[in-house]
């Protein structure tokens, strides 16, 4: 089958691999329909996470069709459309059982964490996918919601609602600003709006992208170039207290730092960003500001009351959905995500041509 | 009056000054029977608190009998023996109406602190003090509280409960690692059994220190100059995992680093300790933990309920009181304390001859 | 001054008294320039309240301007336009510094309850009224609220929010189902989408309360005349489970009843409606099934975070006015909302002629 | 292999039975070394479960020695020492992955319920039992923990925890109520403390019941034959405000009433009584009084927590063991049970011979 494969730092190929089989009585078998590229996944081709080893299919977001499953499956039979999440929980080990499989330490206790498709195993952009504990991995798509929605919900919608707008602890009437106007930026964005903040500030430095953050959902939008930038922020903050919320949405040390100078005492910084060096943290100041700082690896736990939320109308994650390319066009894809600054793609799509 | 004056860093003197009258209707005065010294007093003496301004009297911490009350205290009338908390709440602000008194924006919405007295003004180490906010301030003794243990609710026990265990979410069951054997440290220890941990940790440099950790009801202790203290705490923490909750109750970079290392994921680092420099904060390593970093001044919000668990014999917070003084002994309660490495001093008590 | 007085059960009558004046230094006298009746005046006028003494001025909720303040009130001045709420919290008793100022003790500690006005003292359905403790009772209005919109946050609003949807604890992608469409059935429906929900199904016997409700933001509606009435709720409700919130807004042993036939295992019912009478509770079969009954009377410590959503467009609270009356048409006004039936009454807004 | 078993009202028998074998791959088979009887399973043999089919094997409490797994277990192998929770959890459905395996869905979603062992399947008063969903209900017992204090685990210890105290939401210094001191009601005494309670107040009317409460930690009784019980509780709440939180641990609609009468504004009530008769509920006081009503199934998932406190000796069950039998003592050991008015039983244990 079709594939893309890592092969070290910036090496990745288009090839033809082996199909994957049944492994253990959880395992599913998926024919992915479609799939799509994540900024995690531009990390790992920097050679970034050390953990994946040339060879790996990249990729761990996936909605396709049942193709066969393993003995212990319950809920799924071969013909079912389903969602892939990108975190595999074997729904026995302590951290699953406390709704926090991002930790899940596996059947055997060794892994401590869930997310291991293009991680620990092979993952999504390819024609058929293994998902090993499939009854808690996988999710039915209800009728009226398209796979490209559907899609959306295996990683990108559920990591800023879980790690930016649930561990920030959104409340009515808040004042959010959200640093970083990229897609994962928008996705919390689009599911702040669940707890009726009062505002949610997007902050960047790029114009276009706030002005996509005004069509997310944004109150208000600020020029992180701007020399007033802090000024303006606080200008809107209940009479300069500061915000309620801070959201990290970028993964640099400055975006975080600009984090820890607007919240307000009492408030929280969640951190979605994927960091690659330590920040400096000013406890000499913080230390008495009553502040609560988070972080996260997505537990995917809200995708069936997301899928709700998108059957009822009440969100349309396709919005992400910049540009669409099919099995054929892999390469094209990723050079449109990887040039997301002159190309303005927020999400790809890879659809199969027969799907 | 006899008082404690600050005149700039490192210099103070026991002194007379005038007596302190009330200035607001909320005000009442304050007949000081016993009053202790803090540590962040030893931090305003070196001169870390530049808000402080020369010619301060020191402390914030006093149990005494109500001499005084303005016109519009209704709780207090003279003759009452009362406790008399760090922060002084109007009860009337959005950050007293939402139980952080610690951030009290006061009445005119400019102060943003709660911790007024020996830092914006008058403290405790006087024969008198001016409590502002007197009913929303200070508390009734029951009868069978002793002044000393009341005495240890002012700041110590509040501080370590509140910002240590309370943030921190221990919960049943948990294991807790505590940095730090001080009095708040210890604070900590004490209180921290209200949520059933199954451990109780705690680290410190000093083996006597470790000894007392013990009688406050720590159940493991590790000595942190071991070169191995990393694997001590981690053989103690669920096959390895890590602990539930580490409180930091220092103060440095150092034992704030050693925290976000035995944290398991899913974990929570409670920062009590009062920093005086930016610490490194390891992102790259801590974004895919699921961690919560929290930091507080006291409320004080606990008083009540902590005076209700001392009025049944559930705690006993006069084991903290290592040394006593009379108010003839001012000097050499702050030279015991200042030296608490040598004296072994933990909390020092200084009564009024006449009380 | 003209009011409405209530002169035992049945029994009202607009007429001259004397203008009330500040009795303790926490009180402030502010002019009524917009009133409303709520509910539970009608259950007062019927006699249902034993507690209200005839003689005793009647209503709760009022918009005005500040006459006069008493000597330690600090956060209001003559001339401010502000938000009476229908709560007098005293700031200082346990109930209040818990943030449930419904069952504040008052100074002295006798009173239980915060609701005062038109129970136990005069009520706002005059041209002044003396406002008990006013800085913690009362709330400036942005410029950009009108009196109106800040009416329904006296009561209505926070009560619907508060007892409804904050008590049932709705949570995004819940079904929740509202029985009673009048007026507290529907400031539910329109604050239960802070917490976005996926369906807000209302339950009521009147079909033109029904299609009010649909304006207001329900997503279905069930008459609760229909023999298959549960059918239809449980069709709505993620394979039949049951509701996860069902709230009550009649306060009637039969809505009550409905409630815990559509709770699904492990919801809640939150209590909104008056009652005069016992409830049957079905233990024996609601014992094995983990839900959680609530109940209360408004705190309306929301309304400053209400106020903020007002400001900010998010939500229009003037909906609720569906007819205007001035001071000489109390009458009228009174005829019209206890004529609900007919009337097609929700609030009826009284305002001041020169207002 | 001997078994005690249902025939109907009134009607159980020791007997020989066929031995149980593995019927789908998530099943174990455990050999039992000690059981004991349940207050529910003398509700089953008055006849009050209709749902319990004649022919069925009695019993929810086990613990024993795995004999075989079946395909699918992961977490066990024969030989394993492991406690047997009295309710099955398939892991996978959405009751499961909130953590409330109570309303276990099961694999194909028809049962809404997870105690099943002698109540839609066979159970654990036997020489061997089957149980469904093994690796996510059984346990492996910790060496230093005793086959009699981990038996108090599969049932009777969370189900006062879990159900009482943390559905009652106890919190440091609350008063806390319980009415009816029987092995339920003295299981949310013991777990209780782990919230830090000031005052553990157990009602019941047998002195002797009263007694032995205070060695399990009540700090007060009092006798519900007392004419003025109402006042000697309220004396003991912070000035007659009333309970915190009443436990109900009976399971008739009077000792449900108390609980209404004694719970102060803004309390709980937690039922864990298991009740055969509807209640009348007093809306028309209670409506007004912010208060809060629990019921429920235990969900066990507090044994993981509980197995460490138990290690670490901060709890001992095995103080519920009142008498002990062994398997050729069933009938015995119902009898004593089953008049535990006269032979004060609490816990019966019935051990295996060998074992």
């Amino acid at each position: 089958m079709k594939a893309v494969v890592y092969h070290g730092p910036a090496q990745r190929s288009v090839e033809d691999v082996p199909e994957p089989h049944i492994l253990t009585p959880s395992d599913a078998i998926v024919e992915v329909t479609t799939t799509t590229i994540c900024g995690s996944d531009l990390h790992i081709l920097k050679g970034d996470v050390p953990a994946v080893q040339p060879g790996t299919i990249i990729g761990h977001e996936a909605v396709g069709i049942v193709k066969e499953v393993g003995a212990s499956v319950t809920k799924f039979k071969p013909g079912d459309r389903v969602l892939c999440s990108c975190v595999n929980a074997c729904g026995v080990c302590s951290y699953c059982r406390k709704n926090l499989p991002s930790h899940c330490l596996g059947e055997e206790g060794t892994s401590g964490i869930g997310w291991i498709q293009d991680h620990l195993i092979n993952g999504t952009q390819a024609e058929y996918i293994r998902m090993p504990y499939a009854d808690n991995s996988m999710y039915h798509i209800p009728d009226n919601v398209s796979n490209e929605a559907a899609l959306m919900l295996c990683d990108i919608l559920p990591t800023g609602f879980e790690i930016g707008v649930m561990k920030g602890k959104v409340q009515p009437g808040d004042v959010v600003a959200i640093v970083g106007a990229g897609p994962i930026g928008l996705s919390t964005v689009m599911t702040c709006d669940f707890y009726g903040p009062s505002r949610i500030i997007v902050i960047d430095l790029d114009p276009s992208r706030l002005d996509a953050a005004k069509e997310f959902g944004a109150t208000n939008t600020v020029l992180s170039s701007s020399k007033d930038w802090i000024e303006q922020v606080n200008a809107l903050t209940d009479g300069g207290l500061g915000v309620d919320v801070a959201i990290e949405a970028v993964g640099i040390p400055q975006t975080f730092d600009m984090c820890t100078k607007i919240v307000r005492p009492g408030g929280a910084i969640a951190n979605v960003g994927v960091h690659g060096k330590p920040v400096e943290l000013h406890l000499e100041d913080l230390w008495i500001h009553d502040i609560n700082i988070s972080t996260g690896l997505v537990s995917t736990t809200t995708i069936p009351m997301l899928l709700k939320l998108v059957a009822q109308n009440k969100i349309d994650p396709s919005r992400f959905i910049s540009h669409r390319f099919n099995f054929d066009e892999f390469d094209q894809a990723w050079d449109t995500f990887s040039n997301a600054k002159h190309t303005k793609a927020l999400k790809v799509l890879i659809t199969k041509e027969s799907a």
